[in-house]
């Protein structure tokens, strides 16, 4: 992993100067979409969808032709305390099934003609047990959330973000816990698949985490440092660089979003240039929506991570783009408007 | 358009012998779905699409290479009384911007990879207006469904269906208050976007269709041949083909639905080869799919027809055989299971 020196400062300064919309592409996405041979508004969502995409694209028409699923992954030191049903060696593992091409993400690119980049972050040395203490120090975090930036290349059009880490859940949930309140349960679901006792154990894991970073956490950044990982760090970076490069991006699931809402708590304004591809099972992600007024594109019961859900919504949005750029209008097909 | 000489009859006897599912099939879907590389269940609704897809492909493991939308188009008597915002013109005006590829369908079959074949049934003679009487006499309602059978070609691996045709919602509200029962403003929406005054006109139709035609509606089919039209007839035709044919099915937004529901008013099995691509914001599709037993894939506000909530399914069809062909079990990936 390359070492970019970084704060967690800078990472504030660069959401302060994120850039707004694109009006003026939005407002041509606006009146096009009226002059497309359907009734007004039938295309529904999708239409909502080009607006979006012209705007954060910064260009009109917009369009996607080099759509990248990016995954990050890293471990967990509360992984240690049998939160996930699966070991930590898992990620590691999966490293290997990824780069194989054997994991469902893998077909999923295929199958939406998108690129695949996985980044892996230091995952021998997982984070701290973040039930006693933060999971990483300023440098760490900072320094993985510039790796992150990295991953934000130039000529991208549409980012989807997903994420690999055993015990990463857990993480997920004290975040969302840390940043808007209610109970540890609330938050905690059963992840890879935990229930009975383990589902208890990971409650408990999350209320420990926030009572015992409570103190250190004075911003959302320092949440993040605290009850963050690698992979989670690095994608909020990487939200933060596409939206400096004109990129729209997709969220993934629970720990995807969770990451995102670290800037959303920080910003109101930071996930705009955002849409979430699908509303994972995991029942924690659907009131992290709710919180950051985000309507999920899918919703079919997955619950996979990895840039799944992201990914299979790059369909949608792709579709979105090719009626809009490719539809003929009233006048050029000769048919009648309304009666 | 061809001439294929069928009964009404001979529709019955084909609904009759249906096949069923290939329950070996489906069992290999199921099993192999317990070995690929992540938690049992995590891909939710991909995982039971694929199981559908091996049981009505007959085969294991499924796949989708030849993906066909189908549009059917036809003209409908009781547009005439105001009952859209569009007049009956844009019907054949529509066949052109499918022909030149202007039309949304054309767009999202691009996207879709799939082939595209539009079908006019007999547009200049549009059906009688059925507030008066039969929409169809019998020889003309079994023809056009004949029709729609022959366009369920060998080789289609999915077929996508849809429709064209000024007035149909009002055909498909009336199909589905004779079928199912409540009020005829139950099933009444806004179609291309009527409201007011022509809201009221086009429930009162309904509601004088159901009336005049009740004596004659004896069984679904004559329902249909009273209430429907051809291209509505075509797609119960098709239907019927793609399940003798080894064809899963994905059905499009109200109209398209409506015609699928004579068929399973008739026999209860009839669509379990067909799943429901989109959600329709015509309100009526929700509470027919609720009779049906039918859960959309999709749900993105489209009310456009022509086949694009159909189409725009695909990709998720798609994507899930390809998880399930491409992903790797746990012991070829030696990635470890649950702890």
């Amino acid at each position: 992993m390359p070492q970019p020196i970084a704060t967690l400062d800078e990472m504030r300064r660069i959401l302060a100067m994120s850039p707004g919309p694109d009006e003026a592409a939005r407002a041509k996405a606006v009146a096009r979409e009226r002059l497309l041979t359907k009734p007004a508004g039938a295309l529904g969502r999708l239409e909502t969808i080009t607006e979006w995409l012209a705007a954060w694209q910064g260009r009109h028409p917009p369009d996607i032709r080099r759509p990248r699923t990016v995954v990050f992954a890293g471990n967990h030191g509360v992984a240690a305390r049998g939160v996930s049903a699966y070991p930590a060696s898992v990620t590691q593992q999966m490293m290997a099934n990824f780069a194989a091409g054997g994991a469902a993400v893998n077909q999923l690119c295929t199958t939406m003609d998108a690129d695949l980049r996985v980044y892996e972050l230091d995952l021998e040395h997982p984070t701290a047990d973040f039930t006693q203490g933060p999971a990483m120090g300023e440098e760490a975090c900072a320094r993985a959330m510039a790796y992150g930036m990295m991953a934000v290349e130039q000529g991208i059009d549409l980012l989807a973000l997903g994420e690999m880490g055993i015990g990463n859940t857990t993480a997920a949930a004290a975040l969302a816990h840390a940043l808007f309140g209610g109970t540890a349960a609330d938050w905690v679901g059963p992840g890879t698949g935990v229930a009975g006792p383990a589902l208890a154990t990971k409650t408990a894991a999350v209320e420990a985490a926030v009572a015992a970073n409570r103190a250190a956490m004075t911003d959302p950044f320092e949440t993040l440092r605290c009850l963050g990982g690698y992979e989670l760090a690095a994608i909020a970076g990487a939200i933060l660089a596409a939206r400096l490069g004109r990129v729209p991006v997709l969220l993934d699931g629970y720990a995807a979003t969770a990451a995102a809402a670290v800037l959303f708590a920080a910003d109101a304004r930071a996930l705009d240039h955002c849409l979430v591809g699908h509303c994972s099972a995991e029942p924690g992600h659907r009131r992290l929506l709710a919180r950051l007024g985000q309507e999920p594109l899918l919703d079919l019961g997955m619950r996979l991570g990895e840039g799944s859900g992201a990914t299979l919504a790059i369909a949608i949005v792709k579709a979105a783009a090719a009626c809009h750029a490719g539809m003929a209008t009233f006048a050029e097909a000769r048919v009648d408007g309304p009666a």
